[in-house]
């Protein structure tokens, strides 16, 4: 007897895998999670932006949001905690069928390798990994940064004794509000035929698809309370330091490419705490 | 201007991507590593082993072998190093153009996220995380173990001064020469149409294919020593814990697969180092 | 000019050392951090108690709390967080001069060699390095362990679905409730003279005394908030896997003297959170 | 039945404690490791350096030597590994009985808590915690750093492709041909009594002495082969980057004052490997 692929989820290694469900019946998944999170948005140039995202997408504002995220009690993680950073920026998705604005995660940063993997081989989540430590507060003085092998390359502050302009804060507001989903971009390198030459190799995809992840909405009998926390607006900083292959040798045209949208101006930062159960099972592929 | 996919190398994020090379010609990437390895070669049930390999291969012994391997000074990682466990077993491909034996490897940990998101992505190696710590030797007994999430599941030890019989130390020589190279299966999870139901989610491939990385050949005018040092045999022991979702919730389907392939017999163990310049360019799609 | 020892704290490395102050008017040392806390008290058999407490100190029940506390935020540590545990039992210091009841350190694990250092030298805390990772929390069950070298020693879940007996709790807040500070014993072992054989090396202390830090007061003029959530009660479990010189060469006694305090009756559990300011200037020697 | 303080060590928790030996009579701690050594020597000023060091040691050559040693199987930790930073200058001790030229290690970085509080509290090492990867090694370039909260405060390389001059390199050696110990600075402050004001605390020691471990002498019925590698001399860079209280609240003045010892000139650096039993039970009080 031997494995056969039946027609359910897989993951490599596909020799231990065959998941009977990956959550959707499962109500040990869906308590929500404990999120203490820092935010700051930012102007970047607008042609750097553009020039890193594919035409299936169009950039609405040229900002950059990075939020970090401290999870506790993930319940999709049988209770366990980790960090995350988001970097996204505002897109407009338009498809033949769909037609979509939200958040393209130009690329999440999580301190532990189970959730980058299942979040890339599933909906191709453009997830690294990255040293995170605990978010540093100090007098209201929030800070918290990112490691490759031991050498920062994303470094943020929010400061919520420094007040941002309302008008900015329904900036932020506004673009926050209007996201749909989460979006992403699918890709997974083939590997050479046998007779092609080596520098064939990874040059073509298995796949290559848009990918949006909507928009939790609580069911009609969720039994959990949800909800975030008011907002204690602040303004911040950001500090991004190129990185060389010498620095990271898998990852480092990120640092490299994150340092080359440089803030322009910050808009505006805050803290706010909030909670969340973690579905990734209503993902799609757009069209 | 917006991102192009031309015909090179990508892996998401895709944004910061599209590599000019993956080693082939650069030179900075051939010197070899050093390997300090402790092996162990058990025997397991046949069926159980069978059970868990897709039809494409073949088993032959019923053997399973464990690899620990810290890596010193990769080229191709800059100079870095990192630990690694390799879990195969010996089998033949048979397919309508390639015939070919060699070691299946049925799960690669790897204590860095790097390596196994570049391994996971080009080659579809089935790597995935674990702690392991540097091995520790005492009195000529070596030592080490895997854990997830701070549970071990695996753990080994190979004691030369135990002595494993001539006749074993022959079998397993014989069965590690003949390997010509290692097998994977590469396999990614399509993301649901989105008229689908949820249920379908990643319930058929984005790609599923057997994939070889043929053993090293030291090219004509490769100007690096290789070669490696006198095995020291010995006996040794295997401690496989199972898992489950609570321990590990993403990957305790692999800690409880390996607890069923426990050993019938060790077969025989050793401590041997070597060197090896890394070259992962030249594996190809089986046929 | 060389380095002369003033009147002021020194700690090892003394050629870096001399600190001006130790928080005493540092103000920015003085906004409380946010700590979560699981925690379990059992009784233990009080003859394996008392065995290992020394005469200045009589053990009141033979009750053995532990406590798992994130911290966030610590003022006193730049705003950075760590976990510790907190292993003490209940007892009476009665000297020549002073009377006072509480609780007695047993053992504090930490998972950041910085306050271990800091702990040890300054109050004699007995401080020791574990690898603690964050608490896991599932429908109502928290979770956590303490590791050494990649191997359990102790774990501990606390379930708020479990109701813990009123006269349980009440018996809890009573012993809680009459602490009055935490006690250490402060010790340190003396370098042998040129002229004693190698076996003298460390018999003799360095010094050898009994302090305690005091419940911490909030000063009238504070400014800060603090004050504890209220307790959300339940039962729990505790293991404690006895440890050998092989799995932790430099701390196995502690890890085998915890296991000889197994549990006879777990009592009552519970999960809080609060806010402290980390004052530790106030501790002094008992007499 | 109570805790009595025998004649034999004790280390806090002195509860768990009273070390029957410490690796004098024991021979599984007496087989050598294996060490891995990346070192550097580089002139400094003289004043700076001169004002750090206590009246008993007398600077000689204002030389600051850095060596980063990867340790595996050391027998003293059970076969376990890991990595220090030692760096030191050419001093002599001049007592009234002892007279004696040696390295005042000025601070020893380690990457595991355990050897760190072991090797404070017996001799008084200069230990303290610190981030320390392994070491990178590419193309006869050596590299390695410590970080101290994941911010890199001290980075070095060795490069064995750029030759030190024969005088430099015989500097070297003659300076460390004539080093007959390692010395060190036992301080502990002491606990204020309770009628003295807070400030008082830890401004007085518990002990404050020079002490020497020396340089190992094998025994002549010593089983096991020691020795070095050759050495492979080249030349190298160092980087001392100041830390501040917010990056390093507990060790920041170690960073801080390291960074006033800069570089004037490299002399020479070198790699090279060595065997060592690991012997610190030789110890004694200076005079």
């Amino acid at each position: 007897m031997s494995l056969k692929f039946e027609k359910k989820p897989y993951f490599m290694p596909v020799f231990f895998s065959g998941e009977d469900d990956h959550g959707i019946n499962d109500t040990s998944f869906h308590e929500p999670a404990d999120i203490n999170v820092i935010s700051l948005t930012y102007e970047t140039d607008r042609e750097a932006l553009e020039s890193i995202i594919p035409d299936c997408y169009e950039l609405l504002e040229p900002y950059v949001n990075i939020k970090f995220c401290e999870f506790f009690g993930c319940s999709w993680m049988a209770g366990k905690g980790y960090t995350l950073i988001n970097v996204n920026c505002p897109v407009r998705f338009k498809g033949e069928r769909d037609e979509m604005e939200g958040d393209l995660i130009l690329v999440m940063f999580e301190n532990h390798a189970d959730p980058i993997i299942g979040g890339r081989d599933s909906m191709g989540y453009a997830k690294y990994f990255a040293e995170i430590p605990l978010i540093e507060k100090l007098n209201g003085k929030f800070s918290c940064k990112a490691s490759a092998w031991g050498k920062p390359f994303l470094e943020m502050t929010v400061d919520t004794n420094v007040k941002a302009s309302e008008e900015d804060i329904e900036e932020i507001k506004k673009v926050e509000g209007r996201a749909k989903g989460k979006f992403q971009y699918k890709y997974m390198p083939k590997v050479r035929e046998k007779d092609e030459p080596y520098e064939a190799n990874y040059t073509t995809p298995d796949c290559a698809y848009p990918v949006v992840l909507p928009a939790f909405e609580k069911p009609v009998d969720y039994p959990y309370e949800l909800g975030a926390s008011e907002s204690e607006w602040g303004m911040g900083s950001i500090k991004l330091t190129p990185t060389a292959w010498e620095d990271w040798p898998h990852g480092w045209r990120i640092g490299a490419g994150l340092a080359k949208l440089q803030p322009k101006r910050i808009i505006a930062a805050r803290h706010f705490t909030y909670k969340d159960p973690g579905v990734y099972y209503t993902c799609y592929i757009l069209r």
